[in-house]
């Protein structure tokens, strides 16, 4: 039989190439969260279903979870998102913990979707989470965290946007201005989520379908044109908004932070029937070409209820790896890196000098530098093309005069520069190789 | 229903703590490869059930893995082993690359395990491999890896080993100096993977039971007594062993090499009955209290075969993380990570402050420090104390006087050394901070 060397499906392997490019996401993502005081944190690849039925949505549960019962009877899943471990592991430590808690992981995640541009089966997320900040300045550091890890990459407004809103007036508009009771509420709630996808004529048949009388609909798309965070300020002082000086400090402090030229308000996002309850935003990418948002998340007050601890509130985010490849790609931020960098490719070219390039190549590999070596005897003709064919700039090599002389020759490609160093003297090898 | 807040059993939560230590075990795992030339990859986390079929062990097959059939009816399983998907990627590339291949990898893996010391049901494993390498010197640079890494964290010699066997020779006695055919083989195979862990008499028994001739006990105990390459040499010498100059040369070849210090012949080492053709070896812990292997490897010569491919023989190790981390722990080797370490507790002290210190936190993590920012107004009797409880060794703070004139005060709580800054002097900060 011969089996496929193909990867399962929607699933990708990561060559080295792949590989140094994902290591690329990943640090800026590490030094991003690291540069706001955030915490690395990790949990298991496998959770008991329940964890998942008790807070994720609907269609994930049913649709798209890959889950199993273990050899022991326990109904199990592969983590298809962060947040319930998340909230599982701070329930676990948030009565002690000095809060803000400050979190990020980038975890592995895996949804049974149809595979596509910018969706996959397994992916990794970058999660970033706060608990138990103060309302306002918890999110407002979340969305400068995201926007300048975007930033980082060198990535500018033209090229990405926040779009913002606030469940919380949401919820207000529905129940006291259109003043539906809370089914209609959810079912607007799913409109208002394919809204941008659907034409005008889309948009009012499905409004039409779920709000009978005229007044309710207009009150809808009058809503739905508040796309600023001055209109939907006005409406909703014009409307008796309890909390509009919250809404407004939190604008102004906004307006004050990293986060401010990327942010705008937008009521078209509700972020689906998640878990939640306060400001939801998600980053999108302005290229035409990649029209998936980047990231999301927002502000949720129950986590913990679940494990039954006190409500902490929290405000977190998720960014998946493939969509900000997707996101860097269009806008030719991503680096080349066909070739890893090394220091120097070590060759001898005898025999002879076998034993000295093993000690050589222990002794630069102790000064930190990355040294190949090539195993066996290497023909001095091929040298220099086999090493630029590996992407090094220096070649070492020790040939008959070397060992007999107990030194080593030291090339450096690029600047066609050359020199025969004292085997013992390691510190000007190594200076040497550093310069390269 | 109240949900449960412990991980999935034998799985671990990575707390802050946790995941700077196991960050500092990748870091190390990552330096100490790349500085070989071996460059990073990855598989997916799940693979079709029949790659594993193909080249796994029974036992972790029958027993061990976590398998289950997928939405679409595929018969898949989380990864058990990283060595099945290395082959199934390397026979995509076998071709056109250009040899030996050089990889590494830190893949989360998962096992059905009674959950015991040094055994969980999920741990990360350091994959190292090498294909196409001219024999005995891709051995030797595999071996070199796993050592150096250990001593990057400050072992010796006296604190681990490696013992080292080749199936070849192991073949050789079998078949031809005690002279039993495969199906006997396999059993003493077995027999061997135990004898370290049962006393003379149980071994004499299991013996007893697979070879009935007093003369195969003998040769067969003969062949365990052989403890040294010396030994080992000798013996096979007078056997007429016909690989003997390709023996004698990797073990003179060996003893040029880093490794050379740690390496011992063992014939108690087969490694079950795994792929392996050639050499085999463990890295195992000196220390009483830790009596499991650290690592454990080999070279086999036909992973490709099963993708229909040419062979192309592969030399590699694994290790995992949790043993790794029980040799250092049990040699007092693991530096202590209970805070992260930031640069500054950024705080303002009136309200007014506020857009001052967002501003200036932005800044300074543009210059690469760790800012975390005190989110709302601090009082400042519990300032200091703050701040020490986070790990903190310097303090900003943006008070009524620093508002008024546009300054900021540093302070270096360690040294107690204080000063103000001109709030645009970014350049002054940043030195101030990074001298901390």
């Amino acid at each position: 039989m011969t089996l496929s060397k193909k990867p399962y499906k929607g699933c990708r392997d990561f060559f080295p190439k792949e590989m140094r490019e994902r290591n690329y996401l990943f640090e800026a993502m590490k030094t991003t969260a690291e540069s706001f005081a955030y915490e690395p944190f990790d949990g298991p690849m496998v959770e008991e279903v329940e964890l998942y039925k008790a807070k994720s949505g609907e269609e994930l549960i049913n649709e798209q979870i890959y889950e199993f019962t273990d050899r022991g009877n326990r109904h199990v899943a592969i983590r298809p998102e962060m947040t319930p471990t998340v909230a599982r592991m701070v329930a676990q430590i948030a009565k002690q913990a000095s809060k803000p808690i400050r979190w990020y992981s980038i975890p592995n995640l895996m949804r049974y979707e149809k595979p596509q541009r910018g969706r996959l089966r397994e992916h990794w997320q970058f999660n970033v989470d706060i608990f138990g900040a103060p309302e306002n300045l918890g999110e407002i550091e979340v969305l400068s965290v995201v926007s300048q890890l975007l930033e980082s990459f060198g990535a500018t407004k033209e090229m990405f946007g926040i779009q913002l809103n606030d469940r919380k007036i949401v919820d207000y508009i529905f129940n006291e201005i259109i003043a539906v009771d809370s089914e209609i509420s959810y079912r607007l709630y799913k409109i208002i989520d394919k809204s941008k996808k659907v034409d005008r004529q889309a948009l009012e048949k499905m409004t039409s379908e779920v709000l009978t009388e005229k007044s309710k609909q207009d009150a809808f798309y009058e809503y739905l044109e508040l796309d600023s965070f001055e209109k939907v300020t006005n409406y909703l002082k014009g409307h008796n908004y309890p909390r509009i000086s919250e809404f407004e400090a939190f604008v102004s402090k906004l307006s004050n932070s990293q986060a401010s030229e990327f942010v705008e308000y937008d009521p078209a996002i509700v972020r689906g029937l998640d878990y939640y309850t306060g400001v939801v935003f998600e980053v999108f990418d302005k290229h035409p070409d990649n029209k998936r948002a980047i990231a999301g998340g927002g502000a949720y007050a129950n986590l913990l209820q679940i494990f039954n601890e006190p409500a902490l509130p929290g405000i977190g985010f998720g960014m998946g790896d493939v969509t900000l490849k997707d996101f860097l790609i269009s806008h030719d931020l991503m680096p080349k890196m066909d070739h890893a960098i090394n220091d120097v490719f070590l060759t001898y070219l005898t025999g002879d000098g076998e034993a000295m390039a093993m000690s050589m190549a222990k002794q630069l590999r102790m000064k930190g530098l990355k040294v190949e070596t090539h195993l066996g005897v290497m023909k001095f003709k091929k040298l220099f093309k086999t090493a630029e064919g590996k992407g090094h700039r220096n070649v070492a090599l020790i040939g008959e005069d070397e060992v007999k002389n107990n030194t080593i020759t030291v090339k450096n490609m690029v600047e066609r520069k050359q020199e025969t160093f004292d085997a013992q003297d390691i510190e000007s090898i190594t200076n040497f190789l550093k310069q390269g």
